[in-house]
């Protein structure tokens, strides 16, 4: 068996896998706060360039980026029965704002500074943003509202794991509202089509965007769409969700207008956001078992130059080479900037040095000694195929960015075919429970079973009660998808289309 | 008396013509939260520029973002002395994570969930951080750590005020930790630079640099050290500070590391940041009874297009001749960028749009009519000065970067001549008391009195008391102030150098 430098592998332990890539990469480490993590430069640096690239298609698309508060009255979270349920259990609350230190000298709450309405930190802002909504809406000239948001929530989680589920994290919500359902129905694709665009081309994700069932929509929805990818253990991962939440948070929130004939109406309304989640779905979707590999257009840095020399003199020469390769290598364009070029020259071994930025995840690296200067040439390895060879400089810094577009797709078709390969139409219950079953000791041990399941189905309390003994989800109806009439794979009642079923994060 | 957008002027009541101005530009409002605002997107829109500036500035000096709980556990504050006494008092504390119904259907907290320590919603973040640079700090090779976080936090307020003074606020706070007591120094002092050139290269708002006195320091610091500016009621605004905490709180979080030679040191740390105060602090320092006046580097847009047409035959005359302008423009450079560009053509009366992009401070409107597309020009206003011109389409395409950057300067200068013109020396007592009196009932009405002194000192309870009396502050001691033996104005202890005094936010 090949050496790796992640232990265990993925196949062995799929989980613990996936917490030693993110640790080998320094991308996020728990905190000293239960369910809050520390998100370290590597992994904070990929989120900045997912904002960035987010920022730029809201932005490309109407909307403006505002900021409202952190904390939600209680009594707020009780205008939208269904928000509530949804919502309202497991979240922060601020009940006192000042601290007095008790007779031992230890600081407590000081109980004359309690507050006559708890504060919840927003586990979501469609109350408190539909509140501002209501103050700024009279006419149909004030429509549509298009904001995003970019901020942290906290959702308080009993069984956390780094970037997937933890108590606070940081994410954008977009919230519009508009004066006909028609127009918050389009921006909610809209929205939707954004989100795909982003997995797909950006992270090297491919996704399957579709409707959720009534049973794993928003509280407070009337529809909620989602992009659903899979990770390597097979099962799905929810990247991102719209949805379209007709009239029922502006009756909650009172968002009135009148229209073009002076009838005063609802607003129709939309959110829809993505979170830090989706630094764990790339790393899931596309790590090895050597660590990480980033999507080139989402990578901090494009390529590692790594100076080897013996010598003083060796040195010297090495730096000036590795110095002006980086300074034409950066004047190269790639996906709207410009190739984002480190050098390592830390007096550490090599070999060491090499597996550090393969744990990683750079995309490309490249060692440069006095025998590559000689050839006038550098010694270059891509992460994601391990492939190794000689490139003369000029052809180096003349293929870079085409280089970067190659790794990029070649992971998006990688993820594709893995996808592909891991999705079954499945027709009755015994195929059904037998894809859910692992296939073996290993493969369970491994948390590693079944896959995207295309069936045909009738919602109600039997399929409920089968999906949660298994703990398969519904992940959604595919949009788009063939209407073709069938049964439930369960009850035999008849269905008009399929939807993925999925064991899910 | 010329009629003014904004009621009332600064004459006649500077605190609620700020008010009015933050309210007429749309920057921001009070929230149903307490002490809590909503940014709106003409205000966020700065905020950004602002964030994207300091950004690039702090990643050329070297640092990175990462990002850290929002959460602090009460012991940690309890760990640095002075730190608790200066930040525990007024703060959110969380105590429970679950809402459950009453008997009566209403949310409460849940008993049940009371956490057994209570979380305090960071009012900064040097206990958390810290904490976590232990873990990451054990040889010399790990420092220096230099980590940015943008972030929202919350210090309890009572008396509130859109920007200047919110319980929620966003900012950035820098967290350094260094092997010598000298790169610390050197961090400070750095990044204290860095802030003074972004407000009077960027705000074009004039700062003094200095370092506060004992007792205005950061609670736990060694020094502290501040950018302060003059407002247009004479009073100082400190604008950002930058902090030496020497190993003060390196010891209280045992951020310790093996030294070259194997000694085992306490880490020696800075902390610095500037918040969202600073779109106050903008709007204060350049605001006139119109309202909102933007400097051009920071302003969403530089230049805003308003077609004027009478019928169907010129609208579409206009509309075609500014959309081509609007694309030229668009192609200029300015600092870094492009010119930023906005057509209005909203179905409003042309005072109306003229108003509200004037209350909302875009440095040059320029208006097109038929008459105007004759003549092959445009109808031009400064915002800053109120000039008004015919110019040429050709030479208005040339010149824009010109123009923007004479109205960034023309701003600064203006501001500083204002500093200059309200400072003085003070010497005595009576000097000093006739200072901070108003000079006038109007002046006493509209809150407007004082402005710089700079005087000899001595720290001592008479001179606090005095101080406390007057509500007059020590502002700073100037950095790189001429070593000026004198006497304290009150009590005639000898005293090395003035410091400056002023009546403060």
């Amino acid at each position: 068996m090949a050496k790796t430098a992640i232990t265990p592998t993925r196949a062995e332990d799929y989980p613990e896998w996936y917490q030693q890539v993110v640790r080998a990469a320094d991308l996020a480490e728990s905190s000293d706060v239960r369910g809050c993590m520390v998100i370290k430069p590597w992994g904070y640096s990929i989120w900045e360039n997912m904002q960035r690239v987010l920022d730029g298609m809201f932005k490309a698309t109407g909307h403006e980026n505002a900021y409202f508060p952190l904390f939600i009255p209680l009594s707020f979270l009780q205008k939208e029965a269904d928000h509530v349920e949804g919502f309202a259990k497991e979240c922060a609350v601020v009940t006192h704002h000042r601290l007095v230190p008790n007779s031992e000298g230890k600081l407590i709450p000081d109980p004359a500074s309690q507050l006559d309405e708890p504060l919840i930190v927003r586990p979501t802002s469609e109350t408190i943003i539909g509140a501002t909504y209501a103050r700024w809406v009279q006419s149909y000239r004030d429509l549509p509202i298009l904001i995003n948001q970019w901020a942290n929530v906290v959702r308080w989680e009993m069984r956390t794991r780094l970037f997937l589920r933890t108590t606070e994290f940081l994410w954008q919500e977009g919230h519009t509202a508009h004066a006909t359902a028609e127009e918050a129905q389009e921006e909610t694709m809209r929205m939707l089509g954004v989100y795909a665009d982003f997995a797909e081309n950006w992270i090297a994700m491919p996704v399957i965007q579709g409707e959720k069932t009534a049973g794993e929509r928003f509280p407070g929805a009337v529809a909620t769409y989602t992009i659903e990818a899979m990770m390597q253990d097979r099962k799905a991962l929810q990247g991102g969700t719209s949805h379209f939440l007709g009239q029922n948070f502006s009756k909650a929130q009172e968002i009135k207008f009148q229209d073009q004939n002076g009838t005063v109406q609802y607003a129709w309304t939309t959110s829809w956001g993505v979170t830090t989640r989706l630094v764990g779905a790339l790393t899931m979707t596309h790590s090895d078992d050597d660590g990480l590999v980033l999507p080139p257009r989402l990578a901090p840095r494009h390529v590692v130059l790594l100076p080897i020399y013996r010598s003083d003199e060796e040195k010297s020469q090495v730096l000036a080479y590795v110095n002006s390769l980086k300074s034409e290598l950066e004047a190269q364009d790639f996906v709207g900037g410009k190739v984002r070029v480190q050098i390592d020259d830390r007096d550490i071994r090599g070999g060491e040095k090499n597996w550090y930025h393969i744990k990683r995840g750079v995309p490309l690296r490249a060692e440069i000694g006095p025998k590559d200067i000689a050839k006038n040439g550098v010694f270059l390895a891509r992460r994601d195929t391990g492939e190794k060879s000689g490139v003369e400089r000029g052809d180096f810094v003349a293929t870079i960015a085409r280089r970067l577009s190659e790794i990029q797709d070649n992971l998006f078709q990688r993820a594709l075919r893995f996808r592909e390969d891991n999705t079954r139409t499945i027709d009755t219950l015994d195929d059904f429970l037998a894809y859910f079953t692992p296939k073996s000791k290993n493969e369970d041990k491994a948390e590693i079973h079944g896959g995207f399941a295309l069936c045909h189905y009738a919602e109600g309390p039997e399929l409920t009660e089968l999906l949660k003994k298994h703990k398969v989800t519904i992940r959604c109806i595919p949009l788009g998808a063939a209407n073709e009439p069938g049964k439930c794979f369960l009850t035999g009642q008849p269905s008009a289309r399929r939807a993925v079923f999925a064991k899910a994060y």
